[in-house]
């Protein structure tokens, strides 16, 4: 097993890969920006080596900076976290030319994942659904019936060059598709000077349903079932929960072995996820696969009684898994707690926390690399915290966040402990009844406010 | 259900109270002393009643003042938390007097366990094992002979006027007895005036394992299995585990049943804990049940996904148990934080917390009603948290522990951090090699201090 550890991130991720590394016995090294040299994870780790300035590109993005870092403190093995480069095949290469064992796919892996036209087309491959689109640009009107009438309506016609709806339009029978193709051939030109159009399925009702999986170095992977991660905006997640609401045993068992087969395809190595948009009939579509661990790991950590971290390290160490998968005993949930003020179109709110207190006690778990007197610094992502739940039941673990929330201080900043306060209450959230159009129309009501 | 709880302790317990009250959606009256007016018990209640000064026979052991809180309040129900009225017997009653649901056993049940003679007799009619031993007092050594043959050696004869290991002997086999006896009479008379002795069966290389158990108020009562709690000095309990290393599943089996006898032989409501002594032949017998909740309690909870005080709360209500037993799916162990300087005999340390970080993470839990800038009272226990670490194995939840109280800053006070650091690295406690003996010869070491 390895002797020691380079976390090539900053922030509650470097913090939480910092303190499994330490129950596994293993040194760690932080690195950091000048910006980043109060944070916890320099404090933690064993080692720790500044990488250069604030901007991301000049130290948590610079390559050399970290593989230098490593060859000083002699480290082992790098494990990148999630975002700066932890989906960079390039580095990943680097590392192994270096003899440095990245923790997570290889350059290979990442780049057959990486870009999501050769993922689908591999994905296909491997027979894991994947959403049905045209190949390639629709010739006329008589095309796209021929098209649509194979996939199925409803579907949706989509301007090549498109973007912000423009030369979109959803399509729910044959009768439709004239007057909306010639109608969105002229936006799209009008738009982009460009009337390509191409057409996809339109799922209807999606959610964003997420199978965790964990490789080893044998070709074998497992599945540790689902997280709803629907509720988005923006794109961005702002909580999760497993099992899913809408999830069926059927359905579970559906898409995990989808996502087996999708990981055992590529001989996937490590800890990653199939993300998939599930439609109102619950049919699943591949949408991308995320070769790292992801933000919202604990959820499933909860449920089914497993550390990824470790386990992320123990298969790079080369520990073959068993190949059982893992089911949801409890239900999870996790609110991002990210510095932005609600109240202001979620606007970052950097600055220095003047106080904190943290919610404890039975089912609660918090991720954070703050602390009272703590400095956000202004250069990255906002999420200051994970506070996450886990009770036998949906309701109960509502429940148990609404009263942490509640518990949960953090002055001197704005955060989006509120918005959670309020989705905590929504009707909709709490009848499970959600997609990823859920914060469209999402009012922020001021009366969460501290 | 109850609409409203009144909580008549304070610290940890009465947050910890509260917090499951919260997440069942029941109101909740804090009372506090005037030494606790900062406290956050206060704080996170719907309702908080000075009841009195400082001094606890003036305030959370007053029970006029406490009942009339609860009246004042219109509370339904008082919930004793552990210590102060917990198993009060008279409070019981007088709760019932009133119409107020006392959230624990009845008079009569408190009673039958309180007195430790009457225990005893009654858990022999249930069919309980206790420590075998002479009925009144020993007439001559023919006597001694007789009875200690009856019960097997080892066996102690102890001065009935004794204390300090005066007049006490261990008696390994006849040929020791005569010897013994006379010298322990004449210490005993020359100590006491009294030279009565006694005759109990040796408990060899003892531990304390107690079981949890509830019942409800039909009758029937369910046991969730052991905790070990015999890491003791001066019987207070310094850390506790479950499963205990030294449990098989025949003993666990033998002494839930032994357990679950006990509560329905009383008809027992509530929770409550039966406290063992087990040897090292793993010979069980009846110590004590304490009627309340216990200290220790979460880290049952933490390996049976099992909220106790919710359990305690619903079937006070009148809900039934499913007469279902719970057996530990992990392993957890809790470390008790206390203001005390280890380095100095243990010797309180009351005073502010000028810093305060809490550990997180995967796997912590913490219960604490501290924060920073929290002036602990001088007046109470002097208990300010419980850290509870969980994991899949012993030693994954002692590496857990371990970095938890590395993570621990707690300044302005002394606290029993550094003793727990150095424990988790004592080579008997890591082998589970502990007898309720293992704090007698334990020497600190300041290498562990801060």
């Amino acid at each position: 097993m390895f002797k020691k550890i380079l976390i090539a991130n900053r922030g509650e991720i470097a913090l939480r890969i910092i303190r499994t590394c330490k129950e596994m016995g293993i040194k760690t090294v932080a690195v950091y920006s000048k910006a980043d040299e109060e944070s916890l994870h320099v404090r933690f780790a064993d080692e720790a080596v500044c990488i250069g300035p604030a901007p991301s590109h000049e130290s948590y993005l610079k390559i050399p900076n970290i593989i230098a870092a490593a060859e000083i403190t002699n480290a082992d093995a790098i494990h990148p976290g999630y975002g700066f480069l932890s989906e960079n095949s390039k580095f990943s290469k680097i590392c192994a030319e270096h003899e440095i064992k990245f923790i997570g796919a290889s350059g290979d892996q990442i780049d057959k994942m990486g870009d999501k036209a050769t993922a689908k087309e591999t994905m296909k491959k491997a027979g894991v659904p994947t959403i049905p689109g045209s190949e390639g640009l629709l010739k006329d009107v008589a095309d796209a019936k021929k098209i649509a009438k194979k996939m199925g309506y409803p579907v949706m016609i989509k301007a090549t060059a498109g973007g912000g709806g423009k030369g979109m339009r959803a399509i729910w029978s044959e009768d439709q598709i004239e007057s909306n193709f010639e109608s969105a051939v002229q936006e799209a030109t009008a738009a982009f000077g460009n009337g390509g159009m191409y057409m996809e399925k339109l799922i209807e009702e999606p959610r964003h349903i997420e199978i965790q999986v964990v490789g080893d170095q044998y070709g074998k992977a497992c599945h540790l079932s689902e997280r709803d991660c629907s509720v988005q905006r923006r794109h961005q997640k702002l909580t999760e929960e497993t099992p899913s609401p809408f999830m069926t045993d059927k359905l579970r068992d559906a898409m995990g072995k989808a996502a087996v087969k999708a990981a055992e395809f590529i001989q996937y190595e490590g800890a990653g996820t199939v993300e998939f948009l599930v439609d109102k009939h619950r049919n699943f579509y591949f949408m991308e696969m995320n070769t790292r661990i992801q933000v919202e790991h604990p959820i499933t950590e909860q449920v089914v009684d497993y550390d990824l971290i470790r386990e992320q390290i123990l298969v790079a160490g080369g520990v073959p898994i068993s190949g059982k998968n893992y089911f949801p005993k409890l239900h999870s949930i996790e609110c991002r707690i990210n510095a932005e003020d609600p109240y202001n179109h979620f606007r970052p709110s950097p600055g220095v926390i003047t106080t904190l207190h943290t919610p404890g006690g039975h089912g609660i778990r918090l991720d954070t690399h703050v602390y009272s007197g703590y400095r956000i610094p202004p250069n990255y992502d906002s999420m200051i915290a994970k506070l996450i739940t886990t009770a036998q039941t949906r309701e109960e673990a509502i429940n148990k966040m609404r009263r942490a929330l509640d518990e949960f201080v953090i002055e001197g900043i704005k955060t989006t402990i509120p918005f959670h306060r309020q989705l905590m209450d929504n009707p909709d959230y709490l009848a499970g009844n959600y997609t990823t159009a859920f914060m469209d129309d999402f009012e922020i009501d001021t009366k969460y406010q501290d």
